[in-house]
């Protein structure tokens, strides 16, 4: 690799999928309300079809259709979609509220605490999500990921992959893009983040989406750092 | 005390005099920079009269008489002004910067780390700062303040005491007012908080100013908490 991991400042995150296991963790989460309400359902299915729901929610958001909402807000609105289509009875609004907060409840991966650990004494660590700052700071206090800065969408007011979702987040970290590493484990985020200048790392979750995974089983492109885990990644940045 | 710190779910902090020590460090780095170009001059003075700055250029932006622009940049303008005003020469475009990056590398006060990292444990800790992003994370990665989220002026883009800024950094957490403790040492900044909902605690700073300290020697008001320092305030919330 070219890069030299002394020009490298900061390393920004994609967090869902990247440094938590959405998958295993809503539908933990599902069957859990399940039990409580007496209802059976395939809670797997319900958290693809959760999580299915996701891009069309943001993308009437950043296609402009509707102004700025934050990523709760539209969870929350697909779980009352499919609370309807999954024929889930009994939940009241402090039942969806929480419910709803199962997004802030994600287990990370079982890397994803040390190798951000031994990152963290070396560089700044940020998120750049899409998810919004209370469910990145809810989730890491939870985890015990120790974020130096939540960034992405929400403080950028732009969801990834619009260019600003990137640049604001270097902006705030006061850096140039090239010393900024994007780490993820989804090809298209790294070559957006790598159109906009900066580094990237490509780290593949290949469980993601269970059964149904079908791509980010490897890097497609010249990635700057690929690594096993994240603390292979940490190792390769010379930060184990 | 009437407020029931199980309630609390956030504590939110004041930077500048409340967490570290800006005088003693602005007069260390300045004192650098004047051996590395022998200069002799006044740096407490230096340091007061660039602190002294601070107030005036962000009314420029609070009253809208500029556009939104990030204390790192107004601190620039300000050092600019007192180069000259203080005779330094010698000081290249890069020197400034680093001279300007003083404010990055402000030491806390002796129990600033052990207090934060104590209810770091138990709650969500943030800023609410009129400092930049950039600043709060480089000053807190160097001084070890174990921050949750940096929020306050730049992410909110309204400075304090707009209400916006108090306001902005409840919302990005999802808490209500009264959920979040404004610390601070200084009781203006708590009674605006106050004006919102927010809860209150005042840490009295009583060498901020060194010699030219005028006033928050001690609590003015009947703020929810009042403590000796941060591990008293630690203690007085149970996160001892």
């Amino acid at each position: 690799m070219a890069v030299d991991s002394m020009e490298i400042r900061a390393l920004v995150f994609d967090v869902f999928g990247t440094v938590v296991d959405w998958r295993s963790s809503i539908t933990r989460e599902g069957r859990a309300v399940g039990e409580r309400l007496g209802i059976e359902a395939d809670w797997e299915a319900f958290a693809d079809a959760w999580r299915g729901m996701y891009q069309p929610a943001m993308e009437r958001v950043r296609n402009g259709e509707r102004e700025w909402v934050r990523l709760d807000d539209l969870h929350r609105e697909s779980l009352c979609d499919l609370i309807e289509s999954f024929g889930i009875r009994g939940l009241d609004e402090a039942g969806i509220d929480d419910f709803n907060r199962a997004w802030h409840r994600l287990d990370p991966w079982p890397d994803a605490v040390e190798g951000l650990t031994a990152l963290h004494r070396r560089f700044i660590v940020g998120t750049c999500s899409n998810g919004n700052v209370a469910m990145m700071v809810n989730m890491a206090k939870r985890a015990g990921l120790p974020w130096d800065a939540i960034l992405g969408a929400e403080p950028c007011r732009a969801y990834k992959p619009l260019p600003q979702a990137y640049l604001g987040t270097c902006a705030y970290l006061d850096l140039p893009p090239e010393r900024v590493v994007m780490v993820a484990a989804h090809n298209d985020d790294l070559v957006h983040a790598a159109s906009h200048g900066m580094r990237t790392a490509f780290v593949a979750r290949p469980t993601e989406y269970g059964p149904h995974q079908e791509r980010d089983f490897e890097a497609e492109h010249d990635f700057d750092f690929i690594a096993d885990d994240f603390v292979d990644l940490a190792a390769k940045l010379g930060a184990a």
